[in-house]
């Protein structure tokens, strides 16, 4: 593995690569890397001649009061899991190099916002779809690859690259969780103890959701979201951010539940906000990402 | 030449020259081309091994109220053109293989706007930013050409391509202009035959501005501008939409003239909206841009 700090070697190293006739898969990252990133990667490596991950903890998709800060970095861990794991480039540019001044123009996203996380992190997908953007010029990638944890995160970047006209395979994969269920995610070492012991009943709660979809008992949107906000309040101690259910993956309020839907959940413990979700097919059960 | 409508034809034709190791110069246009547009295709001829030549009245940057309706068309003209001075390909699609739908995503450019023609024109430049991108990502340039009538459109498209890493070079052409003066433009058939014949004044005044200045009568933006205001509204029935003295071409606001400046106006006729502009730096004359 190499490791890339700027944008000009960078674009050599993808056109060298490229006039080789072989395909460039890209993992972009926020770091402190975990087996969700690590599931990525092997994705990437399977459907890719070269794998380019980069890691970078973006500014602009952070609000004021939130956790860029507090964002847990390691670059020596990182940088030891992504060649384990058989990263041909690790791009790590630092915040100069990304932004060396102001953008005078940026991504702006209208669809898909108001909803989930969007909803309490204003502009935070405008820095997610600029910074993608960037690294997408930058890496020149004929597949991406993206979690579906954040599934408004892959709905955001598949609309950007059908609206531009990107040569980009967006390819979301599946959620990769701990045992107890939780979703892997790097925040979740900001969790205390006992957050960390309680979390697993995001995941539970969604599955019982479900359950409770497919067995009959639920058939609306607002009667699964009003019984699976009931369920996290008696189960947890962190403050719902929010639990929705949405047409998936153009995220489109829905009154009966049918066709494939998203329900989704973000919670605020302590120094960390914990989302997880669970997709599936009205009858038909899950539809399968990328695993 | 040969003419292209459909982006994935455009996209593979440029795939196969870039193959070839040749060059592309783009040259994006609204069309009804007149003598300003050819040449940017002459610069980019002599500056690339193939050149694009894109015709799309784009909505998005027409504001409500705006001409977009009465922006003159001439599909027959603008291929005769075109062929007759060597662009190899047009690419003319339609507003519904651009604009498939609403745009989930766009560009939002935030310097630069509320100065000169953003001032008038919300939106605009978003509009601008947008539509270019695409197209630079569909024909995948060397050069892309783009006149200096249009300066503030120049200073966003380098903007843009320096914020988000375009390997596009972005070259400036200088304003051709009528025989009495007046910048050539697609919308002067919307002048009447008396706006026609005393919108000359507009560059005439420009230049006599401009003398003021180097002759040492006028020494302050400020003093340029209202010198300016005063002239125009004596000599032309149009109504003033800006008169405008800027640094350029980051256009920030200047007090003392010095530096490489921009003075720039627009002028509200019956059915169309004229702007003009010239560029040179104190004390030592014009600055080259491709003529």
């Amino acid at each position: 593995m190499i490791e890339i700090n700027t944008i000009k070697e960078m674009k050599q190293w993808v056109l060298s690569r490229k006039k080789e006739g072989q395909t460039v898969g890209f993992v972009p990252t926020m770091g402190f890397l975990h087996e969700g990133h690590l599931s990525l990667v092997k994705k990437a490596k399977s459907e890719s001649d070269v794998v380019i991950m980069s890691v970078f903890v973006n500014p602009l998709q952070f609000g004021e009061g939130e956790d860029f800060e507090e964002y847990p970095r390691n670059k020596h861990r990182d940088e030891d899991l992504a060649k384990d794991h058989g990263v041909d480039v690790l791009f790590y540019p630092d915040a100069k190099e990304m932004y060396p001044g102001p953008m005078s123009v940026s991504m702006k996203v209208h669809h898909g916002v108001d909803v989930l996380c969007g909803a309490s992190r204003p502009g935070h997908f405008d820095g997610v779809a600029t910074v993608v953007m960037k690294l997408f010029q930058i890496t020149d990638p004929d597949k991406a690859f993206f979690g579906m944890k954040d599934a408004q995160q892959v709905a955001v970047i598949q609309n950007m690259v059908r609206d531009f006209h990107l040569d980009v395979d967006v390819v979301p994969v599946d959620i990769v969780r701990e045992e107890d269920g939780l979703a892997k995610s790097s925040r979740n070492v900001n969790l205390s103890e006992s957050e960390r012991k309680e979390a697993h009943h995001l995941s539970k709660t969604l599955n019982q959701a479900k359950v409770e979809v497919v067995e009959g008992r639920i058939s609306t949107s607002k009667a699964l979201e009003a019984w699976t906000r009931k369920e996290l309040a008696q189960r947890i101690t962190g403050k719902l951010d929010y639990v929705q259910v949405l047409r998936f993956p153009d995220l489109m309020e829905l009154t009966d539940l049918q066709g494939k839907i998203i329900l989704a959940v973000a919670v605020f413990y302590d120094r960390a906000r914990i989302i997880d979700n669970i997709t599936w097919e009205i009858g038909k059960g899950e539809f399968n990402h990328v695993s």
